[in-house]
């Protein structure tokens, strides 16, 4: 069975294919087996055209007549089953969810526990969505959700047979929580923002929320809190394809880095997924480290950079598709030099509401990094 | 100046009479002072009759003529002027976001950096809290905040000079996302549900979200997403106060006892607003090391329990208000002597929905801890 990506199939057809395929092969009297892409580090590459971490062509094949394989192929196909089962039912649960179920259903059966440790069932789950082609939330898996946004458009949530309208203009001070799936049985309508706005930290979120910025910016503004979870950056990714611009608003360190390029390129972990999750065209608003020459009295603001900044500054630097811009080579290459680096709550420090005054004057003058 | 926790008066006229009693010190050629209730491990105690952790009597005093108290002084003085200007401009910021505007404004004008780090202006804000009977939230600092609800009650969020409703039925996949701030310029209202449900991961909230649990049972379920913030505990004590009884449901070790006990009594870090976030009349729903005897097929689902697990249990056995209770001294002990211990996600083992049964089964039967 080869890789289905770019076939348009229902889930729990693509799953019921790959069981056929399977019979197949024993009634045939051939090794039952399937194929998937190496999720390797030699595998992940930078697509230069798209512009994100995506795996390569080398495939795998999982057999069950292979000593250092059998089990994994049982387990593998216990995995599918069980989805298979969530999908039929219209009910969703977690990667740990599945695990107790697969220890509650298979414990019994065989002499040994099949499963252990959840560590042994999750990259087996990442085997069966680069094997057929789907993401584990059409696998009814919720991945963790994290992140809340407020702005100009409409959710249309299908839920409990209810088609269920969400005005992100209506959500006050929690704004809405952004969910696991962003992609089945719910859609953004009426998305009427201009841009979208990412910011960091929940914290300067509720600073721009309370000052209405989405309103009188016409915008969406949007909180990771942190680094983003899967349908956070699933949601970046669509609204930029709805032609919405992506700013990101991080901290000038190592981790407010790593927030902004997993957002734009995509990240190792993911790259089995690289193409529905990065979003290369995301630009980064700051801060940055050239704002201390732009606004004085951030130089009294600056922390000192860990040692982990520092380091991780250096290997970004190596990284390919970070040194071929020339602006992040020099900014990476100041916080090495100067051993100092800056947080976006820092722009609270004249007054409050300047960290509206700082984002429109640098959407203004378009005053990005790539 | 003494505490003034007994008397309601709005923030800034109490930070107004803290100006004034100073001011009165300094005319009257006294050394400026105020008081502060101790917030150190022998001044906190657990009341008999209140049943949560609070500060004790103790006071401490801080005075500007104290070579070990004035740069002490003189910061908690300059926050309460931050704070003071943060309520007159209608604004709110974060502990982190008050720094950068001490750092911001201070640091120019005396020979040194008056804060240097921002551990040294979190106890500060401690004092003052205390000294003035008001939470950091009345002071116009957000806490981190982090849980989300369903269930049939409204919100009206006053919120940029609009009355926002949100109907907690229509939330769809998401919830409503439990802000900082559950008390000042949000009421709670048609609260028409007959219990509140407290789960501890996300992930479960999410299954008994997706089974219209809360419509079913009429409940509200709410998640505080692991150990619960600031606005989450005073929102369950606040459902609790208008008469719902309180379920929590967690896994069965160290953390889920912890997040539970956090929400009955308090917790030790917030003693000093014990009173605000205790809900002692919760009770513990499960999973519990007895539900072993009950549900035979959770035997072959426990895990080991960690080093810290059975450490915490047997610190847990010694407290005071959980010794008390001889059901909690079986269930720890219990744990200690099999070194086994049970997560709530377990109960997705047979079927998804078996979760949804084993709540309505233990509410039926009564069948909780205290």
């Amino acid at each position: 069975m080869a890789k289905q990506n770019s076939i348009e199939k229902k889930p729990n057809e693509a799953i019921e294919d790959l069981g056929k395929s399977i019979i197949n092969d024993i009634d045939s009297g051939r090794n039952p087996k399937f194929t998937t892409l190496a999720r390797t580090r030699s595998n992940i590459l930078y697509d230069q055209k798209n512009r994100y971490l995506k795996l390569g062509s080398a495939s795998e094949e999982r057999s069950f007549i292979n000593v250092a394989q059998s089990k994994k192929f049982m387990q593998t196909i216990a995995i599918a089953a069980k989805c298979h089962k969530f999908i039929k039912e219209n009910l969703h649960t977690t990667i740990r969810g599945l695990y107790y179920q697969l220890k509650f259903s298979l414990g019994e059966d065989v002499d040994e526990n099949i499963f252990s440790e959840q560590a042994e069932s999750n990259p087996l789950i990442e085997d069966l969505e680069v094997a057929l082609g789907l993401k584990r939330e059409e696998l009814n898996l919720n991945a963790n959700r994290k992140g809340v946004l407020a702005g100009n458009l409409k959710i249309i949530d299908t839920f409990g047979n209810e088609k269920i309208e969400i005005d992100c203009t209506k959500q006050g001070r929690s704004g809405w929580a952004i969910p696991s799936d962003v992609d089945n049985d719910i859609e953004f309508v009426d998305v009427k923002a201009k841009y979208v706005l990412v910011v960091e930290k929940d914290a300067l979120w509720q600073r721009l929320n309370e000052d209405l910025f989405w309103k009188k910016e016409n915008a969406i503004i949007m909180t990771p809190q942190g680094q983003a979870a899967r349908g956070t950056r699933r949601l970046i990714k669509k609204l930029s394809e709805k032609g919405l611009p992506v700013y990101v608003f991080t901290d000038s360190d190592a981790w407010g880095w790593y927030i902004y390029w997993t957002i734009k390129t995509g990240s190792i972990n993911l790259a089995y997924i690289g193409g529905d999750v990065a979003t290369p065209d995301a630009k980064f608003i700051g801060v940055t480290m050239s704002d201390l020459d732009k606004y004085e009295f951030l130089n009294k603001l600056t922390i000192n950079a860990s040692e982990v900044d520092l380091k991780r500054a250096q290997e970004m630097i190596s990284y390919e598709w970070i040194k071929k811009y020339k602006e992040w080579e020099v900014e990476l290459a100041r916080m090495i030099k100067s051993k100092k680096k800056l947080e976006q709550d820092a722009l609270q420090g004249p007054r409050l509401t300047f960290v509206d005054e700082y984002i429109k004057e640098k959407i203004k003058n378009r005053d990005f990094l790539p």
